[in-house]
């Protein structure tokens, strides 16, 4: 145990390894939403399972998250009926798939869906509490104890018709931004209930394979605990759950370039890819690594979603009702850079006390060829475009873009402009959405699409249910972290380990 | 030797190998453009080389391209100085940057510029012959047997304002688009003049790695020939120069889905990912997956640039005058997909008998409000948008896109609009621009950025200077295969085998 400069990819021999530390049936990287869930369900399966924690408390990111949780399907959550909504699988299916677009993992999505009702009646018996009402405005989160709201672009052009809209956004019934520490909180004493053993303030540092059974299986860990080397047996399986690579600006400048024109990662400090890392260097495949979750959010105040997103040449370029992630991924395709929120006054409304937006005004004007002038936009362009915008919103039609007609109204002067321009203060949080190939059972691929024997992925260490920024929706990390997670602890505790 | 069902991503071991039935210094996979210069190169250093192709013959991919190569820099080659082009190591940098952009490798663009004029010399020196002319037209390819080409975006906004526009498309002096056949068959003489063994119609099946040594270098291969497996030492480097993905649609539908609108692959039957499996296999890092070239060839005629590219709603979304793979990739990010080529029935011209391209006349008419109406486009925007590009088009300004002053003249009618919607019918080549991570050397790395002894990739096995298809020009796949073929084969030759 002499090696102090470990690098993830760079898995061990079961035959290099002259004795073990620790031996455990299931071991858990990570103590977040998806490495709490997996704990939970491994033990309740009858597994010995130890989680291994970077920092020295339990949450990661779920924690730092509104723990919006997304579910639905199949008749409704108990929320969902209270609130009126039938839900059924296959309107979550067809909503899921189009979300992820080119990406959709058809079986994974299946998996979700199906599990979905069982998966909220799962987390209220493990203690976790949620209102029977809905929360009416639109909003990135509630900041109220109501729980159901709609988070993605459900109610919008292209997915209204695509799949019949239902809210599948669950929130704690908790007030403010505090879902996610309330839920980790409630998993962690779970965990404790159970006496899972916890290591915090531990850095796995690679994993271990059995060089002495065909296809190598994972059968170890090795961990860093107080400056000391140690070296875990796993007979069962690893669970990776340790989060994406949104910290790791060296992997994020190499995979997913794209998104280093955000400007606020959203993660923990741990969110450094070392699990994908590790999965790699045992011969698994991360895919879909160039995607990102990119956000403009530019509401609330919902009134915002009045106005007109435009770029560069004074065109408009998306229903501005849609999820304010799917419009975040637009900004960025935009040529020329510029983006401008182009408002009525009377709607710029309680922005400056109630917007997590940050982004300054670009120009007031009382007539549009002022405001066109002072933005220097081509002579012209926001004319007519704001005209023909006029003329179809008095009619409640968006030809263009088929923003619902309950977000058409003409805009009326005096004007205000926001510059939404990437770069020019406006908020633009980004996460990571690649990760290890798995099955819907959380079981590590190979890019041949074989089972790696002994390893999981779960949470932002596998490539889940959420594929693409366009069609992500608030409340897809927590609820696919928390249940592939469970997929994942439930298939570890069940593998029968092969004789060593 | 018993495994009939071996997985690329599955390396062997050299303790597993009982007999090594062949042994050399330098192997290379694939006997395309890359791996032609890889064996002369490795040949030329003092290596023993043996090349191992799938096909019964040598060509590869490069056989079947155009063979432009993108080269220049450093007060111009030969050609550019005859035709009284002066390029710089600066602009050339400055433009391969730009093209790509968010991806770039700078050491790696760097030392493709620094050695561009000498590839330019070296290939003279093997035998193929320039012709000191430059073809003027705006054109894919050159069909007569002219040298000199733009063939990227160099002239064209935003390239224009970033480097110094200058042509760098290198064509073979050979009438039609032939040039792909004489520089293999040029490349094909030079191995066989060096008595470099070849042996066509084998399977390279896996990568054999040494694991009695530190880092467990690659030092081997098994190869498929005559239905035996066989086992092959390689005592300095195995480069991989086996194509790209391609032609494997599970490997694309995985990791570049976005390809999957196109409809026509360009490459060859090899190009199926085995060299980078291969690489997976043995901890090299895939990078830039995600990517490709998608094209929408709308020129010659090199008239069809007056016309106006608009999608569903009716807008203009690039400067009509830049390369048709930056058009490729600007079409396939419209919402609503419909796209449109609209243009004046004089500028229609001879594109029945000339074009590429195969999209279908979607509707002629004498007006733009008939036009309008039979697209089903929006009411009023192609009215607008016309009008608009008209009015700034007669006074050689194009403040939306920045269209060249030499492509600006108002449209006028009668009007056709050719149908370019991807999926009815115009033709939208792919390839993919991903793979194994590598130094400018060619040396394969890992996730972390460690070199993997004994291990070399180039041409499109590896993730080359080309990285994005908003951002390709023609030439630069066979300039990068050609070059890092010869970087790599120079490399592994020198590279001194640790003792086993």
């Amino acid at each position: 145990m002499s090696d102090l400069h470990s690098r993830p990819t760079q898995a061990r021999k079961r035959s290099e390894i002259t004795h073990w530390d620790r031996c455990v049936d299931v071991a858990v990287v990570g103590f977040g939403g998806a490495g709490a869930c997996a704990a939970i369900e491994a033990s309740d399966a009858g597994a010995q399972v130890m989680i291994f924690e970077l920092a020295s408390a339990a949450g990661g990111s779920t924690a730092l998250s509104s723990a919006e949780i997304y579910m639905g399907g199949d008749g409704g959550t108990r929320v969902q009926q209270a609130c009126g909504w039938q839900d059924s699988n296959r309107a979550m299916v067809d909503y899921l798939v189009a979300s992820a677009g080119d990406q959709a993992d058809l079986a994974k999505i299946n998996a979700y869906v199906a599990g979905s009702v069982a998966h909220f009646d799962w987390l209220v018996a493990r203690g976790v509490v949620f209102k029977d009402t809905q929360y009416p405005q639109r909003a990135i989160m509630t900041l109220t104890d109501d729980c159901l709201l709609f988070t993605g672009s459900e109610q919008a052009h292209p997915y209204v018709e695509l799949a019949a809209p239902c809210p599948r956004g669950h929130n704690l019934q908790i007030s403010g931004d505090n879902g996610g520490p309330l839920l980790m909180k409630i998993m962690a004493a779970n965990v404790a209930a159970r006496g899972i053993a916890v290591e915090y303030n531990s850095r796995v540092l690679t994993l271990v394979v059995d060089d002495g059974q065909p296809g190598n299986p994972v059968c170890g860990l090795i961990v860093r605990i107080d400056m000391q080397e140690v070296a875990v047996e796993v007979h069962r399986g690893v669970v990776l759950c340790n989060g994406g690579f949104v910290m790791n600006s060296a992997m994020v400048k190499k995979y997913a370039p794209g998104l280093q024109r955000s400007n606020t990662p959203i993660g923990n400090p741990g969110d450094t890819g070392s699990g994908i890392l590790m999965g790699l260097g045992v011969g698994a495949a991360a895919i879909n690594m160039h995607e990102g979750f990119v956000s403009l959010p530019f509401y609330p105040p919902a009134s915002l979603t009045y106005g007109i997103l435009v770029n560069a040449q004074g065109q408009r370029f998306i229903n501005e009702d849609c999820y304010h992630g799917r419009v975040g991924a637009h900004v960025l395709q935009q040529a020329g850079g510029r983006i401008f929120l182009i408002l009525g006054y009377e709607d710029y409304g309680d922005y400056e006390t109630s917007a997590y937006l940050g982004a300054s005004v670009a120009a007031v004007a009382d007539s549009i060829v002022e405001l066109e002038t002072e933005l220097a936009l081509p002579e012209g362009q926001l004319q007519h475009n704001l005209d023909y915008y006029n003329h179809h919103a008095a009619a409640a039609v968006d030809p263009l873009f088929h923003k619902a007609k309950a977000w058409l109204k003409p805009i009326v002067g005096p004007y205000v402009a926001l510059d939404c321009t990437p770069g020019r203060g406006a908020f633009f949080p980004y996460f990571t959405l690649g990760g290890l190939d798995t099955t819907p059972a959380g079981e590590a691929l190979t890019p041949a699409g074989e089972v790696i024997a002994g390893l999981y992925a779960a949470g932002r260490t596998a490539c889940g249910v959420p594929r693409r920024g366009d069609g992500y929706a608030s409340g897809l990390s927590v609820g696919d972290a928390t249940f592939s997670g469970r997929m994942a602890g439930i298939a570890a505790a069940a593998r029968q380990p092969t004789a060593s």
